[in-house]
């Protein structure tokens, strides 16, 4: 694998393949020395244009317990602020000889230029641009998923089968998009549960079930219920339902977490807004993953890492 | 020992056991390499939710010197300022697999809250909070009396008999109330001496003499005289003396440095107001110990993440 | 070497074996683990008054490429910030153990009282202070230009008679009087081109040509023509061309950039403000040396660090 851009274009072999290596990498934290040589003399950037914290210290410590050298650069009074192109600091950054580029950018695609453009030879992986595309989001649920599901005995499968309910603000969700595709290739079935004013324009070419009614799809009895941040930035905006409604209509309350299943379990890609899309019973239960998506983030972004930077490393 | 939160509940064979593990690491600051791999393939993270370079670069310094993985965690434009919840940070750092976690917080008791939570597993150190505590400042300021008065025969020895004058705004101070507890704690005699605006209401159970005339406390010849930092942001409320009037009363200024005992010594935390709190010349004599006690820093704050850290840790 | 403060007080001895180490440095970078031992157990400190990602983060990666630990203290938001005096600053760095320190500040020659001063013994590497010097920046470029001169055949020499062209706004440039004074006493003959207000008022003692035509300047043939970036800040003061004139007039454009003579090469500091002060052409042809300068610039600065900070380090 030569860079992690999308799950779009992953083929179920290197998602198999990668949360495979991720679930070595998740022993080595088991470890008495929770630390490999392996990427030892290597440069990691966190090149952020957006901050996020939990994000960016997931990459720094996967990349540190794989004893590589980090740099963090924000793109925050920066000479990327004052205007530098991407490609002049994509060439800056090639030039001091960075081995990977962890890129979190406000436009969709910008990952994608990066790694198409011959500025950089690093190996680059998105953590998350626009509204496009979370692709190690998106891993570390699916290894999240088959972990739950098959234990110990996870290695070398998919999600053939597994039902996948994913709830809140489709329209502007990149982890909703990441999800989508890596479900889909993984086998699993995916259900979209909104508000029709945050479902994109055109869903048609998407691998999904899009519905709007969160009791009919609680009801449904799905394997797994994945609850979306609301940003609270968007609240205020016209096409948004106020919290109040937002919450009674597309919350995960206590009286919906009563009803799920006994077999389903609940998903969050962090930080939560208890009270709004879950409640602090549904966040706190035993059938949550929410901790243990934060610790297979740092395993699955190990895997990432060292997919790309050890000397494995190949064109795909 | 468990966590670091606090003097008041340290007693006197562990505080004595931190500082005599803290001459051990006084040493290796003098080796060709300054390194040890106590703490190797553990993860320290920083949480602060308050600016303080001086005391993040300190702790810092001290767990790269154990050679422990270290990762800045400013809350500031992370989703803690987006309304997340401690315990949500914790459980995320948990998940993580921090090992060690420095936090400073504008709300005291914020540590003891994280150490008592059970959200994570990780050694606590408290770094300062709201008005409360800042504990490895006092084993700091312990330390230094303790190597001025007794040098290479300090180990296992307490401050008993010392006697300790601490001047300023004792009200908002955790420097102070820290250095109250320990000092007590070791044995030495505690006088606060403060414009009578700030001192707390209630110090009938503090284990300390209370003062306002600062000469008579420097005529009384005290092994120690500690001056407090002024907060310039206080400066102008209204129980506050003007800077004129704080200088003229309650200021180290030549003319009472000059009167100080022969064997006195003059310890401020840093960073020091010049000519407000204390004089240059004070703050430059061979009887400060403002450096010293920036070195010590480092030093107490390496045994104190060993004994956190290590494999040695022990429930308390 | 002690520090390395102002290429105006380099001697060509002590220039030359900087230059050969970092060719040194750049074999590292080829290595299939890039990193040496050397600077294991030392602590390098990033003291920035001002911001410069790109600068930073080049002395962190060559830091880092040496085995140095580095911690980064960005003056914003610190004590320095609420008017602690750099010597108080200095002392704290000098107790924490800092045995490096970079510093960048807006004050010409901080970086010298910080050197003279004997409130530090670490190494003091100048990373720009003010209008004066950023001699790694000339050490960089004149590494450049030897390598693209001489290539392998580059250890031992100066550039003794190769003539540099100098564009931009001098008055205020750094860049311009590091590169004066070194490219000067390596044999290199400078010119000096720039609008009449943004020459310094009195040139006298510069061993340089000053001329206000870059045209006639292209003409003579220049082996090296380093354009100089606009600072955005100042476009707008009274003494300012505006950007449309000064483009037209002291822009590196198409059509001057095809008027050079075939062996000239082009340098930039970066980050470039393209279609100001260079055209996209002439910025990213095979004659330009931007990339080659940001790669170097780890190379010369891990020379820099040697040099200061392993045991061979000596006064000056």
């Amino acid at each position: 694998m030569r860079h992690l851009l999308s799950t779009k274009s992953l083929n179920r072999d290197d998602a198999v393949t990668l949360l495979d290596i991720a679930e070595d990498m998740a022993d080595v934290a088991n470890r008495e020395v929770k630390k490999l040589p392996t990427l030892r003399g290597k440069t990691v950037v966190n090149l952020f244009f957006e901050d996020s914290t939990r994000t960016r210290i997931s990459f720094e410590a996967a990349a540190k317990r794989l004893s590589a050298d980090v740099i963090n650069f924000s793109a925050k009074g920066s000479s990327v602020s004052k205007g530098e192109s991407l490609k002049d600091t994509a060439q800056t950054l090639a030039a001091m000889g960075a081995d990977g580029v962890v890129i979190r950018h406000p436009a969709s695609g910008a990952p994608q230029v990066l790694a198409g453009s011959g500025w950089i030879d690093a190996g680059i992986i998105n953590a998350g641009d626009g509204t496009h595309e979370h692709p190690t989001q998106a891993l570390l649920d699916a290894f999240t998923i088959r972990r739950r599901l098959h234990g110990p005995a996870s290695r070398g499968r998919g999600l053939d089968g597994v039902t996948v309910t994913i709830v809140g603000d489709i329209l502007h969700s990149r982890v909703a998009r990441s999800n989508l595709w890596l479900l889909n290739t993984l086998g699993a079935q995916v259900t979209f549960i909104a508000p029709p004013t945050l479902v994109p324009a055109d869903t048609s070419a998407w691998p999904a079930t899009i519905g709007y009614d969160l009791d009919a799809a609680i009801d449904a009895g799905p394997d797994v219920v994945m609850m979306l941040r609301i940003q609270a930035e968007r609240m205020n905006a016209a096409f948004f339902p106020n919290s109040r409604e937002y919450s009674r209509r597309w919350g995960l309350d206590d009286e919906r977490f009563a009803r799920l299943s006994s077999h389903s379990i609940v998903m969050h890609p962090g930080p939560m807004n208890r009270g709004l899309e879950i409640s602090s019973a549904a966040a706190d239960s035993e059938r949550s993953t929410v901790r243990e998506q934060v610790a297979n983030g740092v395993s699955v972004r190990m895997a990432a890492l060292y997919l790309l930077l050890s000397g494995d490393r190949e064109d795909h």
